[in-house]
């Protein structure tokens, strides 16, 4: 993987995680970033959120820090404190101001993190030295049941120069639009308007990471942030024109990428399963069938079973409260039709419980016959596992 | 148990199940009864839901039909006619009007069941003779998933006579209110008004049925009726007064218990679980929060795992989007204080397990500390066996 210009990082094992596993990273930016961050709508927000919302509103970022292990959500004034505490540690190692830094935690909700092994972490990052792959180092430090770390990267041409965009993301339970249980990061060397940012990061994250649910729960503690440094030296993006254009659409595809990567890992995920509604009257309820499909248990533990049951399919179509027609939806599974006319199409089940065995990507598509929108969202399905591992995720 | 008078019922048979265990009952009243009912908002209702609609609203109703195995939903023309000619059927052995007849009907969606089966079980069981205690028969024949049948009794004075009420209910996944997968018949014989049933039942309804949830999926299938045949002698319950006051307590207390019951017996469930909102602005803002944590499978999987772990409570208000101040939120675990505010409360965590361990109803208590509104929703937890029964559950 190539690395965005004048970005490095590291990570350590700083005794937050019971595992002993690396639980602590920094990602660092040579010069200051236009930055732009999206953060969880829970009511219940994590103590570092609203320090990060502030960071973002005055200015420049230099900093991500993120550590896993307590989510230092619900955690009072002492948790308002520590995150603070994290940053000014992390400017302290940087020389940069403590409102450059963008702090994420992730973890069990309302216990504090411990501050000094925090701080003390962050210094042996720094005696160890960053490097542009510790971006990676960084990303694998915050997965909690995460099985495996998630990055996207794009490279692509841009206002007449080449432009590297990496991003990394963790995220496995407790995931759920508007956002995520979801650290999502991506750091770029294009030079870009902080308002043309802002925009093209918030088409991105509608498209991907808003249309994603593995259990339906939406944390405290999701974040969802993009740097970019300018080192690339292209000319500056702005909030329209080709450049903007393709600068979104490579944003959108790395976030699209990182979301999916998070369903497919998804707490006791067997299958990645990608819900994606046609024909509906407007996006909203384009979203609002495929969510409910996306969120239905009774769908999901079918697809664990490799049961084409499109009974279950079309029940939670029915109770989206989408506006249709029921006699116009149709139901396909892969590319087979098997719901049209309010009743099962010819098909046949053998092959597509073959289906849901062999493939490792489940397609379901609904049209729902009443206009022009569309919206996909990304899911998996419901395990075994999934109840063992959080019925055995500790407070 | 005691039965309403002019009540009588029968089950029998019919080959509809592939278990081989009773399918198909009937119950009857010797004369024309006044009767309310409601039923799913599932776009996708079941081929009878029409029907019986339509028989509700046209007068007197003499019988109820219940089949399972196949729903009888998602199944096209075929499927309306075999609602219709099942009503037909029971009409023909009660010597009543086809639009008499409510046909309730629960299993797999989008399975026609097979008509002359269910003809000649509605013949079996009237050539067999209806009984009294024939209506709890008929409750066992409409199981599906459910390891036990569910019933509710009352017995009250009422206009100077006594009255007696009795539920049969079923329900066990596919579980959310508006309305549940759930077959729900309460039999009277009070004398009441067609008004005064309708807005008793619509009260009793939605502070019992509409606050369950197992799976947070709403069924298509879903009916409550009520049906009162007046034989008791009493005189004629009105839309107020305190014959009308009494009528509706009682009959919302079949209609709890029954929910009760159905929650306790959801699929896979080891624990009832009572989510009691206080203190909210709203009735709909105590409920949205109490459905909130009802349907949050990260809370519904930490019960399963005796875990009092309140960051996902927690968690879950605060993506709710009731309205509430964060400092003010108050969450019990049983009686005992274990979030107040914006934090861990100090309790004593092990006694709190225990708890969780020793007791068959788990209550958790959440005062917003907003007003005086309340809500109190039915919910069961998490476990591997509703994986396990909802992956093997064949279309």
């Amino acid at each position: 993987m190539r690395f965005p210009k004048g970005f490095a990082g590291g990570a350590t094992k700083a005794g937050l995680k019971a595992s002993g596993k690396p639980d602590l990273g920094v990602v660092v930016s040579d010069r200051p970033c236009v930055a732009a961050g999206l953060f969880t709508k829970n009511k219940f927000s994590g103590s570092n959120i609203p320090f990060c919302r502030r960071a973002l509103k005055e200015g420049g970022i230099r900093a991500v820090v993120m550590h896993a292990g307590q989510a230092n959500a619900c955690t009072g004034r002492e948790g308002l404190e520590v995150a603070r505490q994290t940053a000014i540690a992390v400017s302290g190692s940087v020389g940069c101001g403590y409102n450059e830094v963008i702090v994420g935690s992730t973890g069990v909700i309302g216990v504090l993190p411990k501050l000094n092994k925090i701080q003390n972490g962050i210094r042996a990052i720094a005696e160890k030295g960053l490097t542009p792959d510790g971006i990676l180092a960084a990303g694998e430090a915050m997965m909690t049941t995460d099985t495996v770390p998630k990055t996207a990267s794009a490279r692509f041409r841009l206002g007449g120069k080449m432009v590297t965009m990496v991003g990394i993301a963790k995220g496995s339970g407790m995931i759920h639009p508007n956002m995520a249980t979801m650290l999502s990061y991506v750091f770029t060397d294009a030079r870009i308007s902080k308002s043309a940012l802002r925009m093209a990061f918030r088409d991105a994250v509608e498209g991907s990471f808003n249309c994603l649910s593995v259990d339906g729960d939406t944390s405290t503690s999701d974040m969802a942030v993009v740097l970019a440094n300018g080192a690339a030296g292209n000319r500056e993006v702005k909030p329209q024109g080709k450049d903007y254009t393709a600068f979104r659409k490579k944003l959108t595809e790395v976030c699209t990428d990182l979301s999916r990567k998070i369903a497919r890992d998804g707490e006791g995920a067997t299958k990645l399963v990608t819900v994606r509604v046609r024909r509906a009257s407007t996006f909203d309820d384009a979203r609002r069938v495929a969510k409910a499909v996306a969120n239905s248990n009774l769908v999901k533990t079918a697809i664990f079973g490799r049961d084409p049951n499109w009974g279950r399919i079309a029940c939670a179509v029915g109770y989206s409260g989408a506006r249709f027609t029921p006699d116009n939806v149709m139901i396909r599974l892969g590319k087979t039709l098997i719901f049209a006319k309010g009743k099962s199409a010819e098909y046949n089940q053998g092959l597509m419980s073959k289906y849901l065995k062999d493939t490792d990507e489940v397609l379901l598509e609904i049209s729902l016959g009443s206009g022009r929108a569309e919206a996909i969202v990304s899911t998996c399905d419901l395990s075994y596992d999934y109840v063992r591992i959080n019925a055995e995720y500790t407070t």
